[in-house]
């Protein structure tokens, strides 16, 4: 691996002290800001979250706010999953498309209010497609990017470890929704969400000035739970089918391709952008699709580009995301596949930068 | 320097596997893709810089085409700066504001024809902007992202080079104009600009398949002219005052404050998206603005944030790049000031993480 060098365009985050007071050893950048990827070791951070509990540093997952009368109008026209029935309490994970389709980010939405969205982004600057789209049909909303940091805290042991910090509510809260809980007299908005399979939550911290407070409170609360600096695994969220906007998918991928038909209710919903592009996808069906792929043999080289599937020399797909799993002692890995070859069991060659391997299309993954 | 985790997100470029072979040192990571910082040392490319010619892979200047009927009206709405006498030889460097006049990107838009451009962008997804303006506008044009790739070549020595792969008639293309050369049978389109005040051109690498022939094709021509892989200079950059998005600028900033206000045609261009606000701005003036500050003293540690300029402990601006300038004996920066207190020759306070440090406004840039 090369350096990173720093400057204040790849931004610094409020928990940046207490990551780099825990030994981050790695980052990546994300959304122009610094997100951890190592802490002790890929490997030892893996096995750590899957037992115990870890705070993570996303504030890369900066907020879009939409603000004032035509926020809830705008937001749903931003995305093909209906939002009509959303409650004041409720988080969704929505694509959001252009004309074409094409996935521009596949953020969660929070909604606070009728007139006031969050919009928690995956990596790619969604304020200015939100921004743009305002400005273009003169709408009367504010766009903008708010001092809202989302801090996670994954693995078994979150609800012990946040009942200590905001008191026994907290287990109540159920998937996908949120409550406010009260620190240092501001109000914080905590969802039951998160970038892993391990359970936990996300903390909305309004305001960098009590970001390292709460970062502290949360550690000196989890001691005796060997609580530890974690951060998104890739180990870890290839297993659990968790997708990368940017690795897995990009603007030249619709929804459906990328498995997120279910969440594209384009019957439904009149009025959102790329209907027209989507309602054919919907009708016809993807021509390629996200799949779980093994691949056989020792760890892989890191996956810094795509690399292509073949049969018989014919190039059927690409995988972009692939990492040796300690647990399931073979490699996991997400790749896009052309139609004629996804069903689970089909014999593929992955060509890596290393050589072609031997891989399979998986039933489902690895959870 | 922490590491930086490999990942198909942070892109690779058509140029990627020479500036791997030229033994990178160090990465940052500009509009999702690697962008080289450091190849012998940071001092050992500023003294090549200054004196021979290199080959930078600046492919992370990422273009935006804009193209159909309304190409050049969006154009128009996206920028203050007049384009009505623009010939289709000329590049400009265009501030983007929004409607409240702060700055979203400040790229060099390439005049193809009046219905075709490219705009090469600094660090921020223009893309989305323009997208979602083209959208909500419903305007004729197709806005999207070519695989066209900058290749800098910068250095006194540049124009030997270039004259021998593309003829002598390189020499005759003036500044921020370009010409099309023929490269492998391609029309390829070569400016004389760059992020550079050694002079040299941008080469605006059409198809990402010649590449690599390109970059060896130059490396073979110039063995003689000791050509090197090189990248942006911070050292360089700062002594010569080229401004860096998301570093010296963002959002938050208009492009009067950034000393653009040569570029804001605000009387003359009817119709722009900011108008109103940078109105405002043109007639009251800036209450702050980007200053050369020299920091007096040893070599300053990396500026990965803004530092506070003081003046008897009351907050007077920031500090946002800083480097030690090896030919000019002390550390160069950019900073935003107060209006009070911007007059060359103040003295200054500059609050580093290491402690404060004497400055003082300067004249002008060290060129």
């Amino acid at each position: 691996m090369a350096l990173i060098s720093p400057s204040r365009r790849l931004r610094r985050t409020p928990f940046s002290e207490g990551v780099e007071a825990q030994g981050v050893k790695a980052y990546t950048v994300y959304n122009r800001m610094l997100l951890p990827t190592v802490f002790e070791s890929p490997e030892a951070d893996y096995l750590h979250l899957k037992k115990h509990v870890q705070v993570w540093d996303v504030a890369c997952e900066r907020q879009v706010e939409l603000i004032r009368p035509d926020a809830g109008k705008l937001m749903q026209l931003l995305t093909p999953r209906d939002l009509g029935k959303m409650g004041e309490d409720q988080c969704y994970y929505v694509p959001v498309v252009d004309e074409n389709g094409g996935m521009l980010n596949d953020p969660v939405a929070v909604k606070i209010s009728d007139d006031r969205w969050w919009v928690s982004i995956a990596d790619s600057d969604l304020l200015f497609w939100v921004k743009g789209l305002a400005s273009g049909l003169r709408l009367n909303v504010t766009v903008h990017e708010p001092d809202v940091s989302p801090l996670g805290i994954q693995g078994p042991r979150s609800d012990d470890l946040l009942a200590r910090v905001f008191g026994d509510e907290i287990r109540a809260i159920r998937f996908f929704r949120y409550g406010w809980f009260d620190f240092q007299g501001r109000k914080l908005a905590i969802a039951r969400s998160g970038y892993s399979k391990q359970g936990g939550f996300e903390i909305y911290v309004d305001g960098s000035d009590i970001g390292m407070d709460l970062w502290n409170a949360l550690f000196d609360a989890g001691q005796d739970l060997d609580v530890r600096a974690g951060c998104p695994n890739l180990m870890e969220r290839i297993e659990g089918g968790l997708l990368s906007y940017g690795n897995d998918m990009t603007d030249q991928n619709n929804p459906f391709e990328c498995g997120l038909g279910k969440f594209c209710n384009v019957d439904r919903v009149a009025d959102f952008i790329g209907r027209d592009a989507l309602l054919k996808v919907a009708k016809e069906g993807p021509s390629q699709q996200i799949r779980p792929i093994a691949i056989h043999g020792e760890a892989v080289p890191a996956c810094d580009r795509p690399w292509p599937i073949t049969i018989d020399s014919e190039i059927v797909g690409q995988v972009t995301s692939a990492a040796w799993s300690p647990d399931f002692h073979t490699n996991v890995s997400i790749g896009m596949v052309d139609k004629a070859h996804w069903a689970a069991g089909t014999k593929l060659t992955i060509e890596t930068p290393d050589g072609p391997r031997d891989g399979s299309v998986q039933e489902r993954f690895w959870i």
